[in-house]
């Protein structure tokens, strides 16, 4: 088996071609530029094996996620993806595995070119099987989207479709066939990143949901000081979604099933923009109101994603 | 048990201030500003439990030696260090104990007030324990010192003394007292950040000393194409390594044990600096040339600390 350097050298993804990396890999650090007049933004997430992924996820899916749910983060900040590095630790028998770490890498690899982004550094351990992305970007200060700014009247806006990889886990975890499209959106999330420019400046505070519409709107919503309104009908809601959801998780999935890395954002009401769907209200009483078609609450069992309070959507 | 977010506003370490956070840990991501005329420098390294510092290694200690092994890297490119992030992945159980997540991050805290540097994001996840911290910081890109550019002729200098925390790990793997300067330089390792500023736009090059003298040494040789001839005899050794290393292992320790984290530089001959020891020069002949004081072939069994190599460093 080849030694760390060795490896590194032969599999390690370089991502897009950036002329703003001055060194990239291979030295004690990576030297970037960012450009005058931009703030840094920066941001990590790990993903555990069996935890944030399931067991049978395949590398190249591994190292695409890894990566998309920290962009996702940068996306979240109005901000342009720019630089990435990547940790991985696993076990030295994977390592042995042909095409394991290629393929890992790939997934990172095309990612990233399709997202203009270059890795300018790494780290390979081994140990049990776990990634760990730190994203970089860049946005005028002044624009950045942040979430402690939401503001009594917005309207709260969502892009895409929400529960679709929630659906697409519990249908892998109740042994039923999963349908591809959905399958994709667990494995392959696409962070809204040119959303999420477009949005800088303009829309009062954003979030990319994570950990489920519901718990991070609450963080929103606390930050902020304010409360909201989600009408629970409006919610975006795939056709994949509509055909395969069983009805007693139809309303659940979409509002706490996490891994949609969608964007929550709120505008004020004239300010609305393409690929949006509106789902509620921000308002002056804390609290956030989950209210059916005709107007009654909607009740749910469970509020966020948190890895430590619930093992619900644990993937072992 | 406390959720996820309840424990990171509990306990997450906040580091040292600084003015140039414009947005710390909370939201999806930070924000924060590098000065005008600088770039970037970023660098990440995981720490596996029972891999890269013993398992019965203290909770305050992992936390410090996460951090230092990562200001590490941006001493060794000349520039000051200003922001880090933190990924945590932990046993519930772990978490559960009374203390360790408050000494953990204690340990954090401690060092980056002392090198007065911010925390600027975190992550914690279920699982096996690994550390993995990113580490921020600027130089003049002019004047970054880079492992690629060492010159035929240059003195080349090691900072401190080596060998410390290997030996403190060969006694604690021998089930010997381990003298306490020695274990505090394996459990607690001091990065050479003021050090790493002064030499930047001066050292030709440098990197930092964690994988062992020859095998970090090797990789700043083939970037730059030239070789070395090093007076083994002339490696600063402490008085506690001198008096506790058995004499098998007085010269392989220090050239190839590792865990050292002190500056090797290339520099021209007349700009010696406090704090520095010659310990051989730069040569046009490829390869590392060990002598010993009567100018003979030291013999070496092993060559660098290698992850994927060699089980010779696990700590389990």
């Amino acid at each position: 088996m080849a030694g760390e350097f060795e490896f590194i050298a032969r599999y390690a993804p370089k991502g897009a071609k950036r002329s703003d990396v001055i060194l990239g890999s291979g030295d004690d650090a990576a030297l970037v530029q960012v450009p005058a007049g931009k703030s840094l933004v920066s941001t990590v997430d790990t993903l555990v094996s069996g935890r944030h992924f399931p067991v049978q996820t395949s590398a190249y899916d591994i190292g695409w996620k890894a990566l998309a749910v920290n962009l996702s983060d940068i996306a979240a900040m109005g901000a342009e993806a720019a630089w990435v590095t990547v940790a991985l630790t696993m076990p030295s028998e994977t390592a042995d595995k042909d095409g394991w770490m290629s393929a890992f890498c790939n997934g990172i690899d095309d990612l990233a070119k399709q997202c203009g982004v270059a890795v300018i550094g790494g780290d390979l351990t081994s140990g049990p099987l776990s990634v760990t992305i730190q994203a970089m970007g860049f946005v005028e200060a002044s624009k950045a989207l942040r979430r402690d700014t939401a503001q009594v009247g917005d309207v709260i806006a969502v892009s895409g479709n929400l529960g679709d990889a929630a659906l697409a886990l519990h249908l892998l975890q109740s042994a039923v066939d999963v349908p591809a499209e959905l399958l994709e959106r667990l494995d392959k999330p696409l962070p809204r990143l040119a959303l999420g420019q477009s949005l800088a400046g303009m829309a009062h505070a954003a979030l990319d949901i994570s950990d489920g519409l519901v718990g991070d709107l609450e963080h929103m919503l606390k930050a902020s000081g304010t409360g909201a309104r989600i009408n629970v009908a409006a919610i975006p809601r795939s056709a994949a979604f509509q055909a395969h959801c069983p009805a007693t998780l139809f309303d659940s999935l979409p509002l706490t099933g996490g891994d949609d890395y969608e964007l929550c954002v709120t505008l004020p009401k004239n300010a609305l923009v393409e690929g949006l769907t509106v789902i509620g209200e921000i308002e002056a009483e804390a609290g956030c109101r989950l209210l059916d078609a005709g107007g009654q609450a909607v009740k749910l069992d469970s509020s966020s994603f948190d890895h430590f309070k619930s093992a619900a959507h644990d993937c072992r």
